[in-house]
């Protein structure tokens, strides 16, 4: 049967977004005769029904670029949604009729919602009302349980250690320690693949509240044994074990806190010690998440992509793409989204870290 | 009990080898307090009873590097030993014993092995005269059964889609056929993955021997529909249905070989209908397997290499490491290396490329 | 006074062609308000008055893409056009006059044309029967006399480069001599910087015919001297000193020069004494023309744009841009293209690499 | 003659310090037959004698690799130096009789010393107290008045293009004003060059104190005209017009100086017009001065190596190498280093930025 879809993208820009739209729909055009339509700016775009055709030739040539061609939106809920008022005041009310009424008026027979866990909750909140929604999981951070890995975080990962690749030599020429700030909030992978990966001697995670006194004593005793440098990578969720951790999840991203950030706040700690002319800060900030795709993370979207459409097909409503080992498979978004997915302090990849002498800080 | 081990690399170059030899050396130090020393030019160097140590500062700042530190061999099988003789020739012999007591009379008690297929069938052999090895699988192609991803791998893909991105602008403004020839003699991953990052119109590989005329119409179809341009890659392993396959996986990778490479071939074909100004050919060659590794085969390979020495200490000898999903795990050298991991023609990777319009020539 | 300007591109693709378009546009309107059209695919668009016009929007974002958003033609000589008959062939014709129309009727003030050496003579031409033409010489080889450097060649280097990078840790670890062809038919100046840059061991030029016994001396010499590998760089246009020059000089670029392309050329000669299983070849063609342009190429081709409607004010007719120094000045179009510029054998780059020991085989 | 050469270098890390070693050292041996030491860690190495051959092998792979091998010193001052008294304290004394004997007893014809102005100045000193010293400038920041180009400069440049191209999708995609400092505390040349390669909306300078209310309207303007999102390039060094200009120059670079950073200040007066959920800050640092230099930076680096040597074998005692339009001269060290380099705001560069539309806020 002839379908016509819609496309929307929900949150923060992730490198790969672009090349799960025109995998999806190519593959809905190519393989399915479909017809397909990208939402303006995630749900807000549904509410106020704003949607553009997307054909072979919009999509052509948009996976190599970052954003999102159809725009995204951080705000716009469906059940909690800032609605303007005829004073000009927002008033936050639940338009989920509205937006089932203009799936249903703009003709769409499913949607494909790319996007956090914001995004995949407001979806299935949707699924239960009814919508054909399959998703596509998405974070920079690779703190979704639904997949083994996000599209979006190699990029990051590749980027902050090409970046902490540069600060080693200037650190070694100078004796300097060197703090760079990569992202994650609340997960610390980005900060724990960037730091392996660029021969980091201190890396700092959320997940692991750190001890000031044990990074003092580490880069003390790499001083005493000839290495008067240091490269500490700190991710932004980064905290002592003594301070207010809960107060620092709940926040959200404001600039107080950029300007307060996890590295800086070390800085200052590390400058008693150390001397302020020994100790510098690179923040790399937004420079992470926007910008071409590497190309595993332009194969994991496209596959995503392609993955969803035949999710569509086979009426997997209310699932989302997943990655397990070498295979896209589909999970409930209920079980995907129910919590983030944490850096395991004895898993994995921070054994590694720690077997081969990187000082993670607890 | 304290140990002292050895660590070799074996076979052709592969973004990652120096990082898998800084991880096993950090973890047997650090971890364990072992003594490592890294025997030269892999089996070559154990024949000859060269070996160097390999201390933290030794491997400092080599993550980074393509290459290896300690050298490889790719000659040098302890049964099929080429031995030179006084007389200045060569006589292929089993110097198996000799090897085994350059083991003993080195004090190694235990060798990391880090090589290809042929390398670890040799590593096997000897397991089997009682000496104990573990392995790293190695090969840029990917084809190895032993894990899900080898290090190396993703880097060639990195570099070819950079590649491919740039040919795309030149191809498309001068109504090109642009031919990129890839690594693969047997396994088309490279030609798949880069294929598909960099948005390839044909991706041809040795697993599905490619119809002539299929490329011929998919082409024209294009130029009928407005695109005047078209992006082939061809992994060096790929062939038409027609030719005789056998004589090429047979072949040794010869200068012949290289002057008559896929691309070439390929080229000469499309000459016919196109005309020759429009088809042009770029051979990646060996750029795809030198340098420095990406962010991906630098953790992967760390991970492998600080396996690797949990290996030993848990006496898994026979065993390689591999990945697979998010884990490292080991495996049975004589499982791993028993045959090669192939693309499927209808697996989900060349599935995924199918679904979003990607000719694959059969 | 309000002007209505065209732009045109011509020729092969360049990265840097988009950045002088944005920054006339911008520059034009910005600065004085003028109206700005793009004529399409270079002088064919301006014979079939195909225009488009530029603003603000058309222009943004495209600084760092490669090709031309307005198109290019490599064939359409205003003065030998290939005029299409109605039985379908074709006649080569002085269009001049129906372009001098077109330029009339479209309403163009004046021109600002951004090609090579072709498309500059053709421009002085029209100049000479009354057309207001400004130039921007554009050449990816940097044989052009106009100016110091043209946008795209260190863009060319800069990849080239990165690919010979990569070749040295492969070369050394297999005792290889790796050729690594770039562009350059006429001129070596690619060659030269990238070979100088990546500390390549031979460097090949057109300028510099070669001998082959001094290059095979000079790697045997090397050998015996316990570097067992070289790197040799070679411009598409080097040839042996004993070869018919002149052929090729006058040859066009054709699939059969790819095939047995100057780096292949090289290798079959290198086997002999060398044996085949040590020579590589790697051609990077055209990876090295498309694609982003580096920072050095999208500020000097901005400085162009800007230049080029300066001159349109200043009305610097039959002139072009040109940089001198640190300075961006005008040049007469007739002295700028009378000749290459080629590499001078005993001038400062090709002594430079000389005084470090690189081979130049002449 | 056969000489006897020192190389060292002083100052901050730069992209090409190891080009030029490798340069001067190869040029020195293949072309004249010279001893090379290797001064340890500037002026410091030379007090203390303490020196390290530099052979063909030494020099080897390090024209790809940040930092300096012979190590740097910032402090080792030959007229204030500061001396280590037996109690612990240190003194500053004028060791320059004491570094004019270390010359001597050394057996050095001749010293090749690279640095910024500050070691040029110091090398000036000894010169005229008979010691042969040939210089090599400096400057990540492109402020010497001795050349028309520093290396180092165009790496720094390509780094911060390239992280700002990062910028914009992100920036774009959220409506954000994104704030990038880079490096620059007296000069503006790389904010200059890194805004006009990425397409920045606004660059800050020092040589232009900035007015905010300029920056601000320039932002609202845009804001109305649709484009809801700014990508601000601030130089470190970049001040408002009312600010204490003086105190900044004066200011060595110190934690505070960081923590309260150019780009910070400006992000707190534009959260209050923009509000702070829009007003992003990413602080490069040092990533921009260390790692692997750009292929334009390696040939220039070179060319200034070979051109030392040059330099020593005809005598130029007390001048240092320098770039003029294509070609590599010499200037006396007095000249070239009395007054910084600043970028002139009605000069060229400045100029083609103010014609396409940035605003420099002044």
């Amino acid at each position: 049967m002839k379908k016509r879809i819609g496309i929307l993208t929900g949150g923060g820009d992730c490198p790969g977004l672009n090349a799960v739209i025109r995998a999806a729909t190519r593959s809905a055009i190519l393989q399915h005769g479909w017809d397909v339509v990208g939402i303006e700016d995630g749900y807000q775009g549904l509410y106020e029904r704003r949607v553009t055709p997307l054909t072979i030739n919009e999509v052509r040539g948009i996976i190599t670029r970052g954003g999102t061609v159809i725009g995204s939106s951080n705000r716009a809920n469906p059940f909690k949604y800032p609605v303007r008022m005829p004073d000009g005041t927002e008033e936050v009310r639940d338009v989920s009729k509205e937006i089932m009424a203009s799936i249903r008026d703009l003709g769409l027979d499913a949607i494909i919602a790319i996007g956090g866990d914001g995004t995949m909750l407001m979806s299935q909140g949707l699924v239960e009302l009814g919508a054909k929604i399959v998703g596509v999981p998405k974070t920079i951070d690779n703190d979704l349980r639904a997949t083994d890995v996000t599209f979006g975080f190699q990029t990051a990962v590749e980027i902050a250690t090409e970046a902490i690749d540069r600060l080693h030599t200037t650190a070694e020429s100078h004796d300097r320690i060197i703090l760079c700030e990569v992202m994650g909030r609340y997960a610390g992978w980005i900060a724990l693949h960037a730091g392996v990966a660029s021969g980091a001697h201190v890396i700092l995670i959320p997940e692991m509240p750190y001890k000031l006194e044990r990074i003092v004593d580490f880069i003390k005793a790499r001083k005493t044994a000839g290495k008067s440098y240091s490269i500490v990578v700190v991710a932004e969720g980064a905290l002592p074990a003594s301070g207010d951790h809960a107060v620092a999840i709940k926040g959200d991203e404001t600039m107080q806190d950029r300007l307060g950030g996890a590295a800086d706040r070390l800085a200052r700690e590390l400058v008693k010690p150390f001397g302020e002319h020994d100790v510098r800060v690179t923040v790399l900030g937004h420079v992470q998440r926007g910008g071409t795709p590497c190309a595993f993370d332009r194969v994991l979207a496209t596959r995503f992509g392609a993955h969803a459409v035949t999710m569509v097909a086979e009426d997997k409503i209310g699932h989302v793409a997943s990655l397990r080992g070498t295979t896209i498979t589909s999970a409930p978004i209920k079980e995907a989204c129910a919590k983030l997915k944490l850096v395991d302090p004895s898993g994995p990849i921070a054994s590694a870290a720690r077997q081969i002498g990187i000082e993670l800080g607890a």
